[in-house]
């Protein structure tokens, strides 16, 4: 993402046994593909093998369709489960940002989007308040306001608005930028993978609402914050990164809302820019980071 | 504790008002007193204040017992409900250690002593094993083995004889240097204040038994270490420090129990610092730490 | 800064001896005043007392100026050289940023700004090229263009329009936010102690030109940032803030630059606002933060 | 070293060119070896490729004399220059302490050793002081005393002696544990790739003596530690790891050697662990740790 070179990613991962680096290396190998990195992990507690390979997309005499017609027979030959993806780094990333009312998780994104260190093609802002509209706008994306209304019905309404824009974007990440709704089980699944959330608390600690005021209640020494994908339990997704922030008797929560969201911003900025690079890949509800 | 010099430590607390400090340090300021180091605090949400003062006793007219009865004038000025001590760092602080099995933060501490980093008086190490007996003896320290059996009435009794011990050494620290045990509620009663536990968590997360398996499992990226006072609830006491090493898919639980040591190692060590330096201020569950 | 309330901070430092607490506590407590913050310290090295009060503006019977005017008779009684300001918090600090090409820091800044947590009033942002305009202008804030020939003459022309323009703002602060602009010696002399400059590197280390390359050759494992004051020899003013971030053999010099750009955001960030809420006492070449 | 299974490593380093894994790993997959951890680098800057796999020493047909045999022909279709070396983790690493007065990191790594998390055969301590052989023969380990006089004679001869004690062990490493003289040329020659020292700064800051005074006085807010490997320029060698600590103003520079020892301590054990593990690979004046 940050090279302007033109790249392959492989992501596999299938049960372990002997023989698999060597099987898509000399794929590789053999069609000239020259990898510029090369991750592997063997997970002892589920004999689950993963791997993610970057390759040069001008090493190989094809393009990456014809790449991905060519390694199902790898796949094919390493024989079971296998789980597989190859994405061209060509194509700049697609991103729906979720926001609320706080906006220096937006702020921040929009502000590496400025600089050219994150490059991704921001779709959309999704807002059920309109405060981050004009910063929004002053960068040329579009915002789209949903109102959330407290009853059910006007709820369901709303997600369902919101999953049409979405949707319409087609985007790599649905970001959760300080969002302060609960996606619905049917969107969590429709978005597994692809949403991620910024929890202002170091998960499992302060779960769900108001964890700064939970963390000022307990005493702790140090806050967190968490990036972890959106599944249908609340705050329990497989988490993406963590970082934490000093704290101490003089802190406030306002204090402590301050403080934590320097962490907020830089756990999300990292997070969506490994899954962007495809670093993460997700088994059951943990993850491996390449 | 670090300093040789003779210094009384004066900790008090009391409804927050002002005029607080100026009775307090003119009363200091016209009996000579050198304050070298002074620290308040005032919690806006239970109008308290806090402060420590460390005066050098050389520069005060008499000594530790005619300040206290002196201080009492001072107390009774500021009215209401006031809780204070003072303490004369001449006397070496008294410590006794619980210990289990795993030797780190018990080597870790001798250690410290050893090399007179701690100026302490280990009275005595108890274990409800006799693996830590050789390392305590080699260091001239008494090793007293409590074996605790599993049914009720047998592990009453090993209580009743740990108590014992640990009372018998009259100490201004009970250090608990993962002793697998869960404290009965009236010693945690008796021990209040002095009772320091480390917990191989980031609490509060992964309360209870086998924090290292919980982390594992859950997938976070940073595990932790939590040193906080003993109290009847399992886990729940102040909490005086806390510290957290980053992890990743590559760690196996025996990993993490390895990384995570050196994480324990120094938060029991800070946190038994502070409390024997008489930093640590306890108010409802929550701490100041000076 | 944070808080709406209105409060005068003093600060003061003399030679250390016994009475100064006592001295101003008195003189507070009689007026009446309402101490919500206060702290002290000694440096035994150099025989110099420090100290910050915070008080309650509607706790006093007068103002800022009746307050000054009595606390220099406080002052007196104290003898010998005594440094003090108080400053009402009444009224927004002023500051001047100063940037070349690289935008983070002043995007960070602003969006601080935005959302109300930094609560100063931006009077101008000065630039040596014109890339950072249109975002400073996006927040309504004057921008100004002063470009820096690399002749002599033109440059100290140049400095002469800078010091023009910043002084004309009269700012608590003026942040070199990136500004890859040496200051002449009577700029650092008339700016003492208000001109404050982000480092990316970790002070001592890497003083000087590309210090993300200098870290880099020097196979470093961790990068940082230094806020410091500007003083007339390059990168050796009194520090107020540092931190680090971990770096690998994966990590070129663009990602350097890259993992770096989120340190020196919070490092300014910080010790821009301890600057401005006057937590930052220099003595010497070092720095009590309070 | 963790495990008691029985592995191979392999680390090899060459220029980087396509298809220096596929050769590796088939001829891996051929032999039925079972690899539990593959490591890539390739550094840009000097086009260098680097690489360490384990393998499960029963998951092969021969031992580790025939796989170096056989490992040989797989160097040759590489081509060019070729560094690599095999390591048989059934042989416990061996082990030489250098130390002078100061025990703590000594102590911390006996610790380590006697609760088995350093699988290591320390085979000597040498002091140039006495003081520190009573804990070394507590743990069974012979501990060698040799003075050095100032007089360069004196000095030469003592060189002379360390070496003879320190060759007759052969070690895998020769741990500086804060062993306060400088090596001769000759033996940082000798001992190249396999000397540690922990050096009491985060180089590039702080070089030479009395690191922790330079730091108090240039008013830094982080102090650190650096392993590195020595080198005939004093504190210049390749850096294994690093890590810091915070410090403030009321930080004397016995507070600063205090915490310092902290971060000597994990720092020097993780180098060490690191370097046994054979995961460190040095490349002109850096280091690749896998």
């Amino acid at each position: 993402m940050s090279s302007k070179e033109r790249r392959y990613v492989i992501r596999l991962g299938c049960p372990d046994r002997t023989g698999i680096v060597a099987e898509i290396a000399t794929f590789l190998s053999e069609a000239g593909g020259w990898i510029v990195e090369a991750d592997y992990h063997s997970d002892p507690d589920t004999n689950w093998f993963f791997t993610r390979q970057v390759v040069r997309a001008e090493s190989l005499p094809y393009d990456v369709h014809e790449l991905c017609r060519r390694f199902v027979e790898v796949t094919r030959r390493l024989g079971g489960r296998v789980e597989w993806d190859i994405v061209d780094t060509g194509a700049k990333p697609r991103v729906v940002i979720l926001v609320t009312k706080d906006g220096h998780c937006l702020y921040d994104l929009l502000g590496r989007v400025h600089s050219g260190e994150l490059e991704i093609d921001v779709k959309a802002v999704i807002g059920n308040h309109t405060d981050l509209a004009p910063i929004t706008r002053a960068h040329g994306i579009p915002f789209h306001h949903v109102p959330f209304p407290i009853d059910p019905d006007g709820k369901a309404a709303a997600f369902g608005q919101l999953r049409q824009l979405v949707d319409a974007a087609n985007p790599d990440a649905v970001v959760l930028a300080r969002f302060m709704q609960v996606l619905p089980t049917e969107l969590c699944a429709e978005w597994a993978g692809r949403a991620l959330n910024i929890h202002h608390s170091f998960l499992p600690s302060f779960v769900g609402a108001r964890p700064y005021h939970q963390a000022h209640k307990r005493g702790v020494k140090l806050i967190g914050a968490t990036c972890h994908y959106v599944t249908a339990e609340l705050d329990a997704g497989p988490i993406v990164e963590q970082d934490v922030i000093r704290v101490d008797h003089n802190d406030s929560v306002a204090d402590m809302v301050r403080k934590g969201r320097d962490i907020e911003k830089v756990v999300l900025a990292r997070g969506l820019r490994w899954h962007l690079e495809r670093r993460v890949l997700v088994h059951g509800n943990k993850t491996v980071i390449f």
